[in-house]
């Protein structure tokens, strides 16, 4: 029993940090492309539920948690306030440090990556379909990257899977290792979610770094 | 018994002149675009019925009302084929008078606006989380905005809410008006549907008049 | 119950046919657009079942079909691996050659638009509103272009329906047809299928090769 709520506490933290991540990767991303204060708390909430409420729709879990849980939308407002903040008063170093502040934002979006991938899968696991490995992937997929295609698509950017596509496949990796971590191994699910998320998050990052590139059928 | 079915009018009324208003918007924007006549109707289409079928999809109301009661689309349809026929007719006059039209096409839209917002907030009164303000208010800006946004990402442009965010914002304000209204007031819930509309249409009208702008962190 | 069984046999056929003909239409504009593989692959699978799931979503039928049943999504990736080979193994006769492979990719859409138009309808008129011609018309068109549009909003094209309007005028016409003859008529459903899918094949082909046009209200 205490198992269970120390795993449903432990789900909701790592909830809440992707939360933060993905809100102050999609504040950013907005303080950037000059938006106004509305836009930035926008684009941060959109980036933040929108592949949770994709998900959702997609599992017939309506209305969405997002819609009638309203800590996920305050936490994601309440961080884009306090970046736009910081952004604010701090405009001249903003714009100065921005190639840092770039590296910062990619860090949080893998950060939020790697835990709302954890998140869908484990939601497709307590689905009906739980055994479904395809499902389960698909579904971290979708929460993991869907909030910020659709960021992307509101700012009229190519959406970044088609350019950054090691993001899938670092989706598709970090979900599968949780999938048959869960099912084979003996691990506690905290331990197998933390291994899990660190798997997206560290190809998410090497490849950023060392810009991995799939190969093209017409260079 | 009456007062309900002169309530159900009174919001069919509503939904009407909300759905003509939305239609003209959409159909004014795609001749605008110099679209053929099939992207004038089915730009109005979407921009009539697209918050109301996000909605359902998100209540799960599925089928969506505006997939199963084809009112509502014959309506958009006819709206936007007599708008058609009118600027076809007129063509000099239509480009001569374009910044007019397009005032009345802000008019219009102001109108759907808060029309759509009410009808919102309504239907997620009527839901089972109806007495979840936060709830209620996702529901009337989705249902206000959401066509117009599926019409924006269709032409490519993008979209309004994050260039006019004053359109959310008067959405959220009307919306609360109406729910704190019909909680806490005597007023009959037709008297105050119509305060709500004209707290959303005045906004959105001093925002366009007087240019408001909000703050943004990088100037 | 043999009937039911072919038929079941049949409407699998078509939508295997259906899936290879997106997928590979879907891959060659994203080899066009010089993706890379994971954007042939991902742009192959969205066009090919895109439209199903905005179907099955649309329907409340959640989880949709592709996200459980991955025979779907396998052949589509697969059908694209195959090409995005063949391309890259021929990257100099794939370049020249691309006004014919252009012309390829046109009737492979056009086989793909008749037989999701069809599988559309099908779905419609098995659900509950199945007597209701506009909704099964709805679901046929949203079926049929769904993938594509997708595709296209993700490529930052502005969506293929606004420009080659005929597309969707096509799968209306083809799914009329489907629906009367099924209601009306004495011949099987399959002989009536294959008649429908040759309505869309055929209007789409004559629209594109005599360039057919819509009347614009300004010119």
């Amino acid at each position: 029993m205490e198992g269970g709520v120390f795993l449903d506490n432990f789900l909701l933290i790592l909830e809440l940090i992707g939360t933060v991540s993905f809100a102050v990767s999609g504040g950013m991303v907005a303080i950037h492309k000059k938006t106004d204060i509305f836009g930035v708390l926008l684009l941060a909430a959109v980036t933040a539920v929108g592949g949770g409420i994709t998900r959702d729709v997609i599992l017939g879990k309506t209305p969405p948690t997002a819609f009638i849980n309203k800590n996920y939308v305050l936490i994601a407002l309440a961080t884009a306030f306090v970046l736009f903040f910081i952004a604010k008063t701090n405009q001249k170093k903003y714009q100065q440090y921005e190639m840092q502040i770039f590296i910062i934002n990619n860090i949080f979006d893998a950060i939020g990556l790697g835990i709302f991938t954890v998140v869908g899968v484990q939601v497709g696991q307590q689905a009906e379909q739980g055994e479904n490995l395809f499902f389960c992937l698909f579904l971290g997929v979708v929460t993991a990257i869907g909030g910020g295609m659709i960021r992307d698509l509101m700012l009229k950017e190519v959406p970044f899977v088609l350019e950054k596509q090691v993001y899938a496949v670092a989706c598709l990796l970090g979900g599968a290792s949780y999938w048959y971590l869960t099912k084979f191994s003996a691990l506690e699910i905290d331990v197998i979610s933390v291994i899990s998320i660190i798997v997206v998050f560290t190809i998410r990052m090497l490849a950023t770094k060392y810009e991995w590139n799939l190969p093209k059928a017409i260079e």
